[in-house]
């Protein structure tokens, strides 16, 4: 068992000339501050500062990534201690889930989980050995002391990492508590909401009447009518401004726009009231609250994401035992050109806004999204998503998009993750993805080392800040 | 005219660093036995085992890659000999059919097929020179007199070409003779069948009711109901397991699935057996047989094989005049993750089933079946596909495929082939591909030479052995 | 500011193998003249031969690839001197919209346009500097000094471009007045027209009726019936024909193709020449008037060019006011095995045909277009277009359709610009991916370098005169 020190020059070219370059510039950005714009960390770990329990609950138990893989080689999700839908669950045992996982390591090879753990438990941990059937155990418990050490502490690590700002991702409802307590706690974290009201556009979520009755407390009045609604929504997106709030997320099955007249819409929420919507009432009224949500935003100055084209819950047999996200989310093909036109038509020329997308179908970097992205001045390409976080995901989302849109309507990384641990991982793949990006143009001579050097800050740090208004 | 040797480091990454490194690998793996459980080679060559008849009928006449590439170019298919559908010919006489191959050989530089034959007839044959105008007579005759000799005998290369197993492909109406022969001809290879049904699942072939009377026939009672047709097809595969059998193949025009009530399907049986039926009908039966497959491989371990997306027979002229398999099947786009939902639903979580899927729609490796094939226990992948069993197709299969279903969840390399003579050309190249492709991840630090040396032996040997249970 | 002289080994593969042998193969082909078969070059410069007005007016105002790059990033049209739809404009300052236009020039860093410029500025105009906000005026001034010297004139620019034949795109109802007056005029250039026909038989096209009316003044009669109509078509192409057009151009949302009965076309177009036609009505007249255009084909030898694909006009905010081609036409999916297959039926065995397919949708390169191209002999591939016209685009093009459709049944490359002064830059780009790509191939050992000397030759040269027939 070699020492598992990481390599230096890991994701870059073996060409020693683009490797080089590649290295040069990754130096000169690899300690830039981590922005954050897009993710799902629990805040919660934040204010009470407590130790992260113990390695399989760090590592594997909040990570579908993981044990999708895992159960994809046919190891039930029961005895990776994962709960099921109640919450509840039969082994609890860290230790027994740590050597299963560590028994099925080598699944990892070649995935972005496999890099991103290598350079948590190296790096973050200072583990000397890759993970093995035999070590297992050791290392559980050598990660399990650190985790009690107080610079294990999600503070510390937080401040570790150098993160400059770091976005959560929020039911429009909710209350933003935790948000309130850090700032209230002193700490100075910039850790912002999101705004992300896709339980209330959604008309076929099962629970719309009770996110809908939530929404009516937090604003003050029950809300009867769309109108109603509307403003109910423009009250929260103020509130949660106030407490950081930069940007708003759409996750849609597709990104269907179409505006309704208000009668129409009004009518559309009546019924919906009465339970009494069929399939493409729920696609007509999402279609439409893009647009009002483009509207808000042109007017209250918050960026838009809009990520389509998951198939949610795809096992049902699993979602019915397990609940949401458990790695059965499946992309599915999504159409953009004639969807987006009638909102890139109404805002998609109004310099108030910025609408980054976001894509699972990689067919659409260079065939929609780069030429819109290089039209509309208010669209812009949101990072490679998600399956495609990856350096192959990364490459590909750059040689394809590049050409036609340029670097500059694109908004550097965001890591859109709920494991915290994993954070400095992905922002190092990314910047090294980048690094060597461009060292491959430089040592083409599309670019001069120079523009590859200012490029490089902007994908790193510039971009990303500009984008979302930090 | 240079001497016709094929490099040793052909099909590898100029760089050095990755190109030492591929070497070192196929090194390791290039002896080990083929197995082959997919392909076409017709099992009567090995009943007989008479020499092959002359070059252009081994070599021309049997592969549409090659007279298809031939015929875009305007070249006649009754020149280069092809029969027409009812058997006859115009041309036969080999030597000028492989002179007009010889005039053309140029048309093959850079694709599979050109890679293939450099092989076949330099290391196979050991041709000293690559086919051109001036050598195809000397070089016809060099060839014609070797398939003369005992070496070059069917069974002979079968055991040169070092095959542990070889699959053939059968309708599920065949009586498997040949395979039976070859058992009791006490020559020890292990040659199996695998069970195609389509014609029987598919209610618009033509000549359905003939092969349902032949279903009949073969298990002893007149089909009249759909339960009936479900009983025989159940005997069929247990008639095929004893053979030898240890998978089905499916080809469907889409990987629909949609389970019918026993009493829907009874109704819609009776329909087709009176031979009024819509297009609809036959999809939805397709789609409901896929299901059934399904049920019967959790009961009889048979591993199911889907291959989705041809556009059959695209050329009626074609079709007309010479009939099936001329080139003329084109690739459709297809879908999967919607498509698949209700059969994964069913038996994608039982650990009994294993479906191998294919595709000719590149564009869901990383979209669709990778996250599929990352999640369910049932479903694997199979290797790049027919149009993209090819140096560069096998890449970007691995290049989009393994970042998120990893290697375990692939199944090795299978040549899919008639031509038994290119058989241990396609897995060479195979070999080299995956090689090439764990070399570059090694150069760049993704995973180790350790690792890659297991994922090496797996690639080539493990995983399909593990896949089709042999 | 180092000095700006474009890299000799620009755009290959930073591996010295293969650099080598691209620069081998590239060398030997780089002086072969310039076949322009297909683009949108002006002929009246040509028949003035006077100065071009300005640097803006040369490289900016006509170029949409540059200036909706601009736009995306917020510069309003207007301050780029983009005259509206009725041809006026506010900003004429030709150095004010120079200076814009260098304080942005970085937007165009890992562009096609980007790497155009540069060449424009380098070789064509011979300016020293990159072009920034500190040197815009006198670059400027430099390119406004050189155009109006004879050497920049536009019959002395075609001279030195070494171009052999460039085709314009014209009108059906052209009056091909300038190409009459270029070859009246004594000087010997072949600059040919091609005859583009969708203004006439795209029913939605609100003057349909207008060109309709053009169409009978020019051959004699009122087009009143489908008969007379077709008989009119059938005469332009004639003159076409005589003033030396050897193809044809369409471009067309869908490549749907059917054919219409005679009198259901009939019918057809009296209710459109009735303005009382639906969007399908459009749609299948469109179809069958690829049929008949292929069929017209057969009879004069035409070749047919297919461009589908593309939303135009996407951005009715910019069409309202600056009208077309303003950077506003975006791709969409596009389906060519089941649209193309009764075309291809019908005449894609025609050895009298020739049809030239492009795509903007990459998707189909591997799954549809090179089966269909490797199969059919009327079929053949037309280069990576417009998005796609760029190193990584043309790269994509060859790796993934050579190995289905081989180097054969492609055409070699076409510039398809408005921009004449960038013709050699494009053709150059083209030159060194494709010599590149093959000294990729030769570095792998799949295809010999003698072989790659030749197909080099016929991808720069040989095809695309054989493709056009010229």
């Amino acid at each position: 068992m070699k020492d598992y020190i990481l390599n230096e020059d890991r994701f870059f070219d073996p060409d020693t000339s683009v490797r080089k370059i590649a290295r040069e510039l990754y130096n000169e950005i690899k300690n830039l501050p981590i922005i954050s714009p897009h993710g799902h960390v629990d805040p919660k770990i934040f204010v009470t500062n407590e130790p992260f329990p113990d390695p399989s609950e760090l590592f594997l138990i909040p990570d579908h990534y993981i044990f999708r893989m895992l159960y994809s080689q046919g190891i039930p999700l029961e005895s990776l201690g994962i709960p099921d839908k109640e919450g509840s669950r039969k082994v609890v045992d860290s230790k027994k889930i740590w050597q299963l996982f560590a028994d099925n390591y080598f699944l990892f090879a070649g995935t972005p989980s496999g890099v991103w753990l290598d350079y948590e438990f190296s790096v973050v941990f200072g583990i000397k050995e890759k993970l093995n059937s035999t070590n297992a155990s050791i290392i559980h418990d050598e990660i399990k002391e650190k985790l009690n050490s107080p610079e294990f502490l999600p503070r510390a690590l937080f401040d570790r990492f150098n993160i400059e700002v770091l976005s959560t991702t929020d039911a429009a409802t909710d209350s933003l508590l935790e948000h309130r307590q850090i700032k209230e706690s002193g700490w100075n974290a910039r850790i912002i909401p999101c705004f992300r009201p896709d339980a209330l556009t959604n008309l076929s979520d099962p629970n719309w009447k009770l996110h809908l009755k939530n929404l009516g407390s937090l604003t003050g009045s029950e809300i009867t009518s769309y109108k109603g609604y509307l403003t109910a929504i423009e009250k929260r997106r103020e509130y949660f401004k106030k407490h950081g709030a930069v940007s708003t997320d759409h996750g849609v099955l597709s990104p269907y726009t179409r505006k309704m007249h208000i009668t129409e819409a009004e009518k559309l929420f009546q019924k919906a009231l009465n339970g009494d919507i069929t399939v493409d009432d729920t696609n007509l009224f999402t279609a439409n609250m893009l647009m009002e949500m483009s509207r808000m935003s042109t007017e209250d100055g918050l960026v838009m994401q809009i990520h389509p084209g998951s198939f949610r819950n795809h096992n049902q047999v699993i979602y019915d035992k397990f609940g949401l996200d458990k790695g059965c989310d499946i992309p599915m093909r999504t159409e953009f050109t004639q969807n987006l036109q009638v909102l890139l038509n109404e805002y998609g020329n109004d310099p108030r806004l910025t609408i980054i997308v976001f894509t699972l179908d990689e067919t659409n970097y260079s065939r929609e999204l780069a030429p819109l992205a290089g039209h509309y001045p208010s669209m812009k390409l949101g990072p490679a998503w998600w399956f495609h976080d990856s350096i192959e995901g990364m490459a590909r989302f750059r040689h394809q998009v590049t050409e036609t849109a340029g670097f500059y309507n694109t908004v550097g990384f965001n890591d859109d993750t709920r494991a915290f641990v994993s954070i400095p991982a992905r922002h190092d793949v990314a910047r090294r993805v980048d690094s060597n990006y461009l060292a491959g143009q430089v040592a083409k001579h599309i670019i001069s080392l120079e523009d590859a050097r200012m490029i490089s800050y902007q994908l790193t740090y510039g971009l990303v800040k500009k984008a979302y208004k930090l």
